[in-house]
């Protein structure tokens, strides 16, 4: 057998005219706007002429937490929509936008892999339809407008010292993480530290994804916090007349991106939030989109369940009126051998014990999925040819032990063939009545929300505020921030705090070190530790590799 | 009669599909990739098939040199394209994408006006088809990769003072002209003095601008000086293999895009350099497209004609290997009279003497056109309804003096039947034969070069060059890079270096401050003076005013 690259097979299939696969959605050819030949963007009125019809199920794909070995969760996604299709399903699938910045730094895309792929690949990759550009644009134009404002008098008595609005780029660009500008004499501005981050760390990248109309987007805009005035008052976007310009440049970008899987099933990619500091899933628009459309939704959330599927739940479902009729659960011997605390170079070798070990991570995951949030879930073993038969009876009988069954999934190789067997669970489970479930109400104080999550989803016993936190908590509870929901920014290694405990660690406390919030998206950040917002080039970054031809067809990106 | 703006016009007039623009303008469905219904990127291909077709005739539109009062260059060009499809005649335009940043600044597009307009205006006005964005992403990843590559190890020992390539974002920003960046310690970089541009200043808008296609302006890229090593020898983006990928996010950005005008003439409008530190005119690949598919092109050149169409001349044609068969030279009666002296508040009233006192610099410019450059002219006036009989007969008189005919131009009322005797006396020129001239060659010295500049077009004596011009013009003939076209950066408004000098100014001198080598775009800037890479925002931003209805409609651009 030739090992072939992910570009090699998305080239050898030829897509459709994405007309074709917008026919096929049940797009009317009006609500569609053509970005070449091969994707298109679905016009809010697509979404509105459907206002009253009925929602199909909602499919939400997750994790166990993340190792070096890799989940393959948006390979699972893409192979599962297929799949659906293959046993006669109406599928689509809602998935994110992959950010410019990473491409050039380690090789590697995000738009499925193998069989299981989004197309076209290279497009979807780089500028795709303009969406990240239009949202960095957005963001600048706030930040120019900020200091501009300070500049000409500063009539809002914006204290520069206090200003939380950065700048964005979408590249990984390490040497803009802090700055200082405005040097320079007094017609360049007035000097102050600041910083850049990567356009997906906006908050109006969270916007964008959490606002059910362009109007929503505009008044969530208005409501961002661009930093405090000298009276320690924040100062909103509102305020500077921002909004409605920043709107005027974000209209395009917020509508769902129509794109198909090389078995030519209909994908809407929009949007791509960071799964730390904001909620890590696709738009609301194009999830719903997919829901007035499809029969069958395949869609997914950031990181491992604790964090994509709990901030599913918690924010984007919230926000949406929308809740999952199913969920999958992915998980590979490898990385379950991983939890169980072997070396990375041991994996090829049989070994019931690591995958016994590393098994609670992956029963903590079905327990949060079923019974914290109350959704119907199997777990999709993403087949590598170095499991056994021994391993991965192991796991089954396991989760047969707890009501969940476990498919093999070979969507790499296969496709969606390697999901008809998921794809019956799915269909199956879909029918299961089921009510979700919030781990924590609104209501709650800032304190016991974060508490109930470590309790209810991670497993641990509670949670240290530091006084930064406990200070900002006072301060937002006197705002009335105190009802929004949570967005922790933890690691998505561990169920705790601590990236070096694998499994289903116990008795653990969580440390709040600063809460922050997102006024224009509608949430608290919880951070329980740095979280990078601007990524760095590695020593050989991969854009060394990349190339094009005279004809326009690019090398060396994957 | 009612007063319309100019995007009540636009959006009074129905567009036609641009797949039906791009049929008539005999170009093949499979040369064409839609953006939406009414705007598309034409395929390299398109160029290709027809490389050994005969070009058609080329019209430069220029003008005298610029005053408050506005000459209306993009306005004619607009009309008179409309005038010759109204004579019969197969035309197409080439005209510059605006920038995004001035839209937010203050209040006005660069899409032509009244009924001379190209459409969708508002898309071409904010993101377009993503052009400058792309251009933004390549100069950013380049100045991430030259300091990823310092804080990596320095392997090519740049010295971090004598970096010279920036930042950019496509927004007037003044905060960010002055910088220190690469603070917070050694993993966020190494701490510099730095700047940002905005993206229509990038060196690679030039690039794009001059490539005749993707391999060179894949080789433009790789020659980019970024900055010098601690042996004060240049370092070049290919040192750092930066060029692939760069070519790689700009191949789409590369292709011409086709838009329409109010009456359906096709546009090509692409790339938009600045028209001081670089050549300040549209791609050579969208004239040379207008070319092989039009029988009559329609193209500008920016600022009045001793920047703009000198540059035109000197270095677009010598590129491109192309040379315009007929030049129109704008000029209002208006400006002339500011030209002449008057004060703006009494532009309203008659003043034959002002315009007398003004003709010089219309006069001026003819002779560089037709004697300095040689190619046939004509002098559009831009019709206002201030302008009175006598006043016009004046210019008429002095103009066919030197044997050149003034054409009323209306098109801002008219759209092309404003334009239809100007289109009739270019048709007329085009038949006239001729043969373009260069006021300095390639060969001679730099000095000598833009000495030639200052006496044959600017009608001044002579130069004067500072020590730090004198010292860096060494290291260039040193390093090789003597023989390239001057690019000079003057101010617009005069044909000095002095703004306050009006009308032909004689016997001045033009102080060189310094020369630089834009050795990817192919060219040495010479400047007389500061120019302003990165525009701030008024106190009263556009922005503010700007809105967007529920429905996706932007209202308070323009």
């Amino acid at each position: 057998m030739t090992y072939q690259t992910d570009i090699e097979i998305a080239e050898s299939v030829e897509m459709e005219p994405i007309t074709k696969i917008a026919d096929q959605a049940g797009f009317d050819k009006s609500d569609i706007e053509l970005y070449g030949k091969y994707k298109a963007k679905v016009n809010f009125t697509a979404l509105q002429k459907m206002r009253e019809a009925p929602d199909g199920k909602l499919i939400l794909v997750s994790a166990i937490n993340p190792t070096a070995a890799g989940e393959g969760k948006t390979t699972t996604v893409v192979g599962l929509g297929d799949g659906l299709k293959r046993i006669g399903k109406k599928a689509m699938l809602a998935l994110r936008e992959p950010s410019l910045g990473p491409v050039f730094g380690i090789k590697g895309g995000a738009a499925g892999g193998g069989y299981a792929q989004v197309v076209p690949m290279q497009d979807i990759n780089l500028h795709f339809t303009g969406d990240f550009h239009a949202i960095g644009a957005a963001n600048n134009l706030l930040a120019a407008l900020i200091d501009n404002h300070i500049h000409q008098g500063n009539k809002l008595n914006i204290d520069t010292r206090k200003i939380t609005w950065k700048r964005v780029v979408d590249m990984n660009d390490r040497q803009l993480r802090h700055i200082v500008n405005g040097l320079g004499g007094e017609k360049n501005g007035v000097p102050r530290e600041d910083g850049f981050d990567i356009t997906v760390a906006s908050e109006i990248m969270a916007i964008l994804c959490l606002s059910n109309d362009l109007n929503e987007l505009k008044e969530k805009l208005r409501e961002i916090i661009i930093g405090y005035n000298y009276d320690d008052e924040p100062v909103k976007a509102g305020e500077l007349k921002a909004h409605g310009a920043m709107a005027a440049l974000l209209k395009d970008a917020l509508k769902p991106n129509l794109v198909q899987t090389l078995e030519k099933t209909p994908a809407l990619i929009h949007g791509g939030p960071f799964a730390n500091i904001a909620h890590g899933c696709n738009s609301i628009m194009a999830t719903k989109l997919a829901l007035k459309y499809a029969d069958y939704t395949v869609t997914e959330a950031g990181f491992g369940a604790d964090l994509g599927a709990e901030k599913f739940i918690d924010i984007k479902s919230r926000m949406a009126n929308i809740a999952p009729d199913a969920a999958v659960i992915v998980a590979t011997v490898r990385a379950l051998k991983l939890h169980g605390g072997i070396a990375a170079s041991d994996l090829n070798e049989e070994n019931i014990q690591a995958v016994e070990e590393g098994l609670p991570n992956l029963l903590k995951h079905i327990e949060n999925m079923q019974d914290v949030f109350g959704i119907p879930s199997v777990v999709a073993i993403n087949k590598f040819p170095t499991d056994t038969e021994e391993e991965l009876h192991v796991i089954r009988k396991k989760c047969e032990e707890i009501g969940v069954n476990v498919v093999l999934s070979d969507v790499w190789a296969k496709g969606g063939k390697g999901a008809e067997d998921l794809a019956r669970e799915v269909v199956k489970l879909c029918e299961t009545e089921s009510t979700l479930r919030h781990p924590y109400s609104l209501e709650d104080p800032i304190p016991t929300k974060i508490e109930k999550l470590v309790q209810k989803v991670y497993g641990g016993r509670g949670i240290e505020i530091s006084a930064e936190a406990e200070r900002e908590i006072t301060r937002l509870v006197k705002l009335g921030y105190d009802k929004l929901p949570i967005c922790v920014a933890k690691t998505q290694y561990s169920l705790s705090d601590d990236p070096a405990l694998r499994g289903a660690p116990k008795d653990f406390h969580i440390t709040i070190q600063q809460v922050k919030v997102s006024a224009g998206a509608g949430f608290l950040v919880v951070l329980t530790g740095r979280v990078m917002t601007m990524p760095g080039l590695p020593k050989i970054p991969a854009a060394e590799n990349i190339d094009v031809t005279p004809e326009g067809k690019i090398v060396g990106l994957f």
